[in-house]
């Protein structure tokens, strides 16, 4: 769709989007011109001039683009466990007469840790109740003050149906939290349409911001104005450079903003958001089922010794798909050193990402021919190789 | 002393260092290759092939270097407002039989916002008292929690005794938080002499990181092992990649790490600091002395309008100097337009940073030249020109 945008190393076949993305072509011109062009001759202007304290807000709006979010609701900055913290703390403001935050064991540990620090830190009673992912429905009680998801399991690609557990928790009066993490350029999201409270994710992994790329957050518009930043840095605050000894929350999403912007983080998002405003995520997912369906009936076919691990329906899956098997970090190391690059998640999943920006039909066999030959003539099932390779 | 190694505009007289320090040659193709070689080339392989993972720790030890504080008790990451929070909620812990968190009204506010939102989160009873800053000693009481000051007020430049104040907090049983953002590569600090148990601090200024560039947090080693950190995120986690439920604190300092890490920020301070490497701190302090003192005689004979705001002795001031003006802000929007770059805080303070890594002596002289001529001959004092430039 867009590979000759990217900068792939030839001979690599990577699937490994849904962790870290590749580079696109233009970013690195368009970093080196802005420390060149605004940060070296602009100086301290820049923040006005360059336009650099309003990118928070300019780059939200294009990443609210692509999970349904109105112009002016989205906010770039810190990282996704910030930014789940704060959701969090403000969520629980909302409801603060209950004291569970319900999630699942599916959801990425840092949410859940972060939640934990949280807890621990307010002292008010308040417990974390993680059940498995198929049980969150029927865990759901007016006990509940927060559900806070994953909405794509990072290991299995499953997916929740965001906008039927939503409506679930808010019948019972639970405040929701997405992290779209696996979602925000992996598949359709229509953040006003799931009427969800807060959504938070990160940009590194399908949007291809680069190694430590920003974090972003949703409030939905009509709580914006009330609900409390636990961390009420001064660039939330109404008039940060009236520099008052009081906080006072700026206007709407401006209030989650926490410190200083990274700009050169922002600068190299934004040049890999120049490859997605264009897109039309329905017509992204269509592309992503193709290559994922492709890619399951392909190992199923040719590597019958794996397990799969994601769900077969394409309507219930992320754009991921994983594989159970006993050996598979080997033969997950042996694939790399092959040039295919997927990843490798305890206690035994292998797990590959499907981006269609940058990841064809072509790449997919290539990848399946490569793994069958592995799994067929290759020396990761020799004690040697295993205990070379072990998991530690 | 090595203004050759900055990307400094012509006719431009830098004095805004202390806000966002200038462009380092080196830097622009720094980061340039990081992306096209390290992103471009490893992509995900590059966490562990180039060392992403370990660069807030990396990075952090070269900063301990100029605080004073021993390899291992540094780690980068976050916003300056980030670690305030995260390290005044582990001296709340520490703490925790007591009430007060102490400050003084010339901290930087963001500290103060982010103490206000912890402690309106927490809803324990705790408040936060700040007093003038010449008040803060006979402030502090075993009812005090924690002091957290910042060291060089950002508008007067006015120097906190550390070592001595840190002591007197201590005797009480006082929990002691040092703001290190106008102190880091201003002045030498000797955290380890200081016995404070955290200090945080920004690279964006005197360090010349760059917008934007990541903070960091110091833990005074016989504590890392204890500390609890608030914001408990996967990478502070003690083994992120086993993905557990459940947070077990890191070891040391690394458990203050939240997020994943801003790889390109991180790589363009690495530039700044091959810069900052071979300073001896003393011999940098003597020169911004020399600097500030030659500034303040020769405003003072020839602008005798102005009045210092700032401490006239040498010893009790950082590395900035400020002086009161009524019509300060529109003098300083017209010295601006001359190329000579300082900023104003209201109400009515001038203020310019003295950098001695690439500001001369005659950079100090031709900058008052340029202000006395302005004092003498300029429309900054029409009703006409103050309309246009009044602070909004």
């Amino acid at each position: 769709m867009k590979k000759h945008l990217f900068d792939l190393p030839e001979n690599m076949i990577y699937l490994d989007g849904n962790s870290l993305g590749p580079l696109p072509r233009n970013a690195t011109e368009h970093v080196a011109r802005m420390m060149r062009d605004e940060w070296g001759q602009m100086l301290i202007t820049g923040w006005n001039k360059a336009g650099w304290m309003q990118k928070s807000l300019t780059v939200g709006d294009r990443v609210g683009r692509l999970i349904g979010a109105p112009a002016g609701t989205v906010i770039m900055g810190d990282t996704l466990s910030i930014k789940v913290y704060q959701a969090l703390a403000s969520a629980l403001k909302i409801n603060s007469g209950r004291k569970i935050v319900l999630s699942d064991t599916g959801n990425f540990p840092t949410d859940l840790y972060m939640a934990q620090g949280l807890l621990k830190s307010l002292d008010q009673g308040h417990s974390l109740q993680t059940v498995a992912p198929e049980a969150v429905a029927d865990a759901l009680s007016t006990d509940v003050a927060v559900l806070m998801l994953t909405q794509v399991d990072y290991r299995t690609g499953r997916l929740h149906d965001m906008n039927a557990l939503t409506r679930a928790a808010q019948d019972l009066g639970i405040v929701v939290i997405w992290d779209l993490a696996h979602s925000a350029g992996a598949l359709p999201v229509d953040m006003t349409a799931s009427k969800a409270e807060f959504a938070v994710g990160c940009t590194y992994k399908y949007l291809n911001g680069g190694p430590g790329a920003p974090a972003f957050i949703y409030v939905r518009p009509d709580l914006a104005d009330q609900v409390e930043p636990a961390l009420s840095g001064w660039l939330g605050h109404e008039a940060p450079f009236a520099f008052d000894l009081e906080y006072r929350p700026g206007k709407g999403i401006e209030r989650m903003r926490v410190g200083t912007p990274p700009v050169i983080q922002l600068t190299a998002l934004e040049a890999a958001l120049d490859l997605w405003d264009d897109v039309d995520m329905q017509d992204l997912r269509a592309r992503s089922i193709r290559l994922s369906d492709l890619f399951i009936r392909e190992v199923e076919a040719r590597c019958p010794a794996l397990t799969l691990a994601s769900p077969r329906d394409a309507q219930h899956r992320g754009s991921q798909v994983s594989f159970h098997f006993p050996e598979g970090y080997a033969v997950m190391q042996t694939l790399i050193s092959r040039g295919v690059i997927g990843d490798f998640r305890a206690p035994d999943i292998m797990r590959f990402g499907f981006t269609p920006l940058y990841t064809e039909e072509s790449d997919v066999l290539a990848a399946v021919e490569i793994l069958q030959d592995i799994m067929e003539n290759s020396l990761w099932d020799t004690p040697e190789f295993k205990q070379k390779n072990a998991v530690t």
